[in-house]
């Protein structure tokens, strides 16, 4: 398969594959659903089955992935800001009591001119309190980023789990809902308190995340020390 | 859903969701795949579709997930230890030559008496000239292991994607083959050089990874600078 086909290539039909290999139809989808989930095959209406380019490393970490406070950073694309209540999962994620006020920015990461993650950037506001009452929404996104890069981090953590996209998620990846998603949970963290939680859902067809980590010569230290 | 059922329960069969949802069995059928995907249902052979337990969270970076050669962690479990001339696509990925001699540690790791992830650990046989001659093979991996906590790492880069287990994997993992897995590949250099890779999947279904990161004040600096 990695020798035999080229990238963008349109696949034969299910049935001229299955003659090819030599296997049942059955067992011919199995493996094509899974190289889909692999990201090595790529299905799209009206065309076939594709070979898909090779993922796209994207960095979560560090610099380049952009503290939520870059504001003018061209990676990330402001869809919308809001300000509510906080629901009873959000206020246990934030650590504050339900029903107090957050702001929630929503943008697109943009790598290559291509869209590969949503976010939900949520920041209470109380870690805000020098935020300007804005009357437009787009104003308002860019003041809530202006603040937390004013304010800095000191301290961020992250999970990665596989969830799926929701219907206005999955139309803001342009992908059908149900897609499989990477879910990146970040908690920022200023003068040790949680300052915004960002749930980022990247497209696992094709996404890899890449953390370039620093700070691990620690590591190597532990590791040498307990050696001698 | 979240408060209607708990942790371990059994679901009604389709028929009696569908009735209850008021919502067609082919869309119920979809919801129920969705919440298995986010890890909020599992299917059990026999017994039916029960709520699942919350994902563990399990440290991919830093002390806690050990480094490859802390051989003495009672967190991980070799299964077979190799040493075979380097396929082209290990060669790639190892920068090393095809067909040279690498070693590779499979084991597992186990969190909270639970298989979690599945791991090939290559190293070059290059980076461990002082490895003793072993005709058992957990004294091989074990010679390894103890060669690389020698050696100490000084940097390492991770990417994390979704994949599908294969048919070993699959078994190692006690799931059925094609399950979809958070696929963690570790480098890990000493002395600027690539010193060994870790392909590690990881159970999508029950498992959260967790970065715990250190080292950011770097990013806050940067961010307030930024600003100022």
């Amino acid at each position: 398969m990695d020798t035999e086909f080229s990238t963008g290539q349109v696949l034969p039909n299910e049935r001229e594959l299955s003659a090819r290999f030599g296997v049942a139809r059955a067992t011919l989808r199995q493996a094509l659903d899974q190289l889909e989930l692999e990201g090595r095959l790529v299905r799209r209406r009206g065309i076939g089955t594709l070979i898909a380019a090779p993922r796209v490393g994207v960095p979560v970490n560090g610099r380049d992935a952009g503290w939520p406070g870059a504001a003018r950073s061209t990676a990330w694309r402001v869809v919308d800001c809001t300000t509510a209540p906080a629901s009873a999962a959000l206020a246990r994620t934030l650590g504050v009591a339900e029903g107090e006020q957050v702001h929630t920015v929503r943008r697109l990461r943009i790598v290559q001119g291509v869209t590969v993650a949503a976010e939900s950037l949520h920041v209470p506001a109380v870690a805000l309190p020098h935020l300007a009452a804005f009357a437009e929404e787009n104003d308002r996104a860019r003041g809530v980023l202006r603040q937390l890069e004013r304010i800095g981090v000191d301290g961020e953590s992250r999970s990665v789990e596989l969830g799926v996209a929701e219907a206005e998620e999955a139309a803001l990846l342009e992908r059908p809902p149900g897609t499989p998603v990477l879910v990146v949970t970040t908690q920022y963290a200023t003068a040790g308190r949680l300052a915004a939680v960002a749930v980022s859902t990247y497209r696992a067809d094709t996404c890899k995340l890449t953390f370039g980590e620093s700070g691990t010569v620690e590591v190597a230290t532990t590791a040498v020390s307990a050696a001698s």
